[in-house]
């Protein structure tokens, strides 16, 4: 099935293929990469090697030529890459560009043109109001009726790695009389799965969502929650959300996830009809989020009330176009059980209930030093599982 | 003083000289221009023909080279234009290189890369309380600590000129059961000013101000009122605001508005620390608000409670970093007078007190056809005025 040594278990098998941005050493030169098993492919310079007709979409040093390419070059890329990862007379001329994974350096794969954080779980939004709002006991009402998102900033989504400096800002808390100004002390995640556009357009339906959809990467939206809290009336979340961003390193394509598509959650009162979809969309994506190594959540992001194609399609209802490079996340992926909620908000609920780790460390918000790495799988063909590359991200004391 | 002959009460006097991009006819070719008198200096040809070391900072068709080289060479460009079209003996070599106003295509001067949206008018601020939430008396909690504001959609960002197209969105009036899907009703202008930043950065002081932001321009923050009552909560504005926002073509440079600076409205409580200066930056712009034609309102700018370096330093004071490109605007510009309004929200108290214009026609939003523009002028040197581009557009029905 292929020339390659990959083991059964490998999060990087052939069905899965995604691509992101890698340099090698100290070179400064961004390389196009795929992981296949615990290497990398260097693809620019395979395609290049090869001489296959989409070589110049692979040498900016990011995805985005190759997203603007849209679907009909996507799957091209992807049939050629399995052909020549399965055909042992490739082996040869391919052997001498695939680098060890553990050598490559990742960076942002995607210039992102504009970010967009959606807010689209029920559990999680139904805990974040109790917790913010003590009286609010449902959710808003315009909830059920359009996936609500608000505008991120673009530029500091960060590539998977940066070290998350603690933002200062102004915070009140409830029982203070006026507000103060100083580090964050209420610093969290957010565990989010983020879409990646490839083709612009404007008004796309809820079918046209894979011809515009490049693929998905996992997101970390860091949040300040006293920031946050001060500032979010009545325009929403700003500071508390925009010193960064993390995303994971790999963007897997839409046609490795066919294995991981299934049903959204019955949705009710009935959407309108342009939220309205007749193909699957939910995805079965096995979330975990891990602090400094320890396991403290499994968000599963099949619960996710709206989906993707949904989103879109609201974002662009308006007549917003997209562009090449877009990014728009789901929000918070937080299950029905405590052990499956995707932000630390939620998992100390408030920060009244600690979370109990090993070794007697407990915790409510991050402290300086910690390590935060999500992760996530998806059912792949025969068993096997599409793996996501951790976002990974470490707290340091701000300046 | 000048080899050119320039009205008196021109708007783009020598103390002016604003920066654009412009083409003429169908060419595709888009030139880095210089608006003077009722003629536009084509600065890309001026500059390669006298070989201006800041030639190659010209030719990208967008001001981004420009604004990212930094506040010396800002300055080295304006010495060489005053120069220019001051010395005679440089006219026979520039007067080619002048295109009659009335002939040129102005086009989006500026790749915008994050676009901020602030609230940053007390007149406003109470006047959109008032009206959205019937029950709110005074001002956010926050709003006197900090300027409030929002990530808004970069990629929607249209030159001056762009056909506003109605947009379509979910809308759910205060006695109506359920929402319903359609045009909005009751589409909106916010008369702004945006600030376009020039030299990357982060935890930008009150103080450096001049060193980032290279220059201002007139914005239109298009709004759908309807559909953005009932989304915004909790998250704030995305499709009522993310359809269109438009800018004036001409960016003018702070050193050109010298003599508009004047203090900023008493602050009380006093800010924080990040948030004080010891020099002047409000602005003495006179804005006018015109519908089809006739005088509907005149903003002035500098009755802002908050200044754009006090919006600056509050935007990067959590970390987040700058990028050439960014744009923040101010908020709709509203003084404490009625026809001094920046918002048709405001003007027809939310629908409920039209608007009466000449010819026995009212309004309380905007219906298709109808086109506004909003301009401004600010003091310059003996008398003369700086004057803005015009930022227009016209309501064309949704599709």
């Amino acid at each position: 099935m292929t020339w390659l040594e990959l083991a059964d278990d490998t999060p990087f098998g052939l069905a899965n293929l995604p691509y992101g941005v890698f340099s090698v050493g100290g070179a400064p030169e961004r390389r196009v990469g795929v992981p296949v098993g615990d290497q990398v492919l260097d693809l620019t310079a395979a395609a290049a090697e090869t001489a296959a007709s989409f070589a110049p979409l692979l040498t900016a040093g990011v995805l985005n030529p190759l997203l603007a390419a849209g679907p009909g070059t996507w799957r091209e890329v992807r049939e050629s890459l399995t052909e020549w990862l399965t055909e042992p007379r490739y082996a040869d001329q391919l052997r001498p560009h695939l680098v060890p994974l553990a050598e490559v350096t990742t960076h942002l794969a995607v210039e992102v043109a504009d970010y967009v954080d959606f807010y689209s779980s029920e559990h999680h939004a139904l805990n974040a109001g109790k917790i913010f709002r003590p009286d609010a006991t449902e959710l808003p009402p315009n909830w059920k009726h359009l996936p609500i998102g608000y505008h991120g900033r673009a530029g500091t989504v960060v590539a998977s790695g940066t070290p998350i400096v603690r933002p200062h800002g102004q915070r009140k808390p409830r029982n203070a009389d006026a507000p103060s100004f100083g580090p964050s002390q209420r610093l969290d995640i957010e565990a989010e799965v983020g879409f990646v556009v490839g083709t612009p357009g404007t008004r796309v339906s809820t079918a046209d969502f894979a011809d515009h959809v490049f693929g998905v990467c996992l997101v970390n939206d860091w949040s300040a929650r006293d920031i946050q809290a001060w500032e979010y009336q009545p325009l929403g979340p700003f500071l508390g959300k925009s010193f960064a961003t993390s995303v994971s390193p790999w963007i897997v394509p839409l046609a490795a996830l066919e294995h991981a598509r299934v049903d959204g959650p019955p949705q009710d009162p009935e959407p309108f009809e342009y939220l309205r979809t007749s193909e699957k969309w939910g995805l079965d994506l096995a979330m975990e989020i891990r602090l400094n190594g320890h396991l403290v959540s499994s968000p599963p992001f099949a619960t996710q009330y709206w989906t993707a194609p949904q989103q879109l399609a609201h974002m662009t209802v308006n007549g917003a176009s997209l562009r090449t490079g877009d990014l728009f996340a789901s929000g918070t992926v937080t299950g029905p059980e405590r052990d499956q909620r995707g932000s630390f908000l939620e998992l100390s609920w408030g920060g009244r209930e600690p979370l109990e780790l090993p070794g007697g460390v407990t915790r409510t918000f991050l402290e300086d030093g910690d390590e935060v790495v999500i992760g996530a799988t998806a059912p792949g063909p025969g068993g096997t599982r599409i793996g996501f590359g951790d976002v990974r991200g470490t707290v340091v004391a701000g300046g």
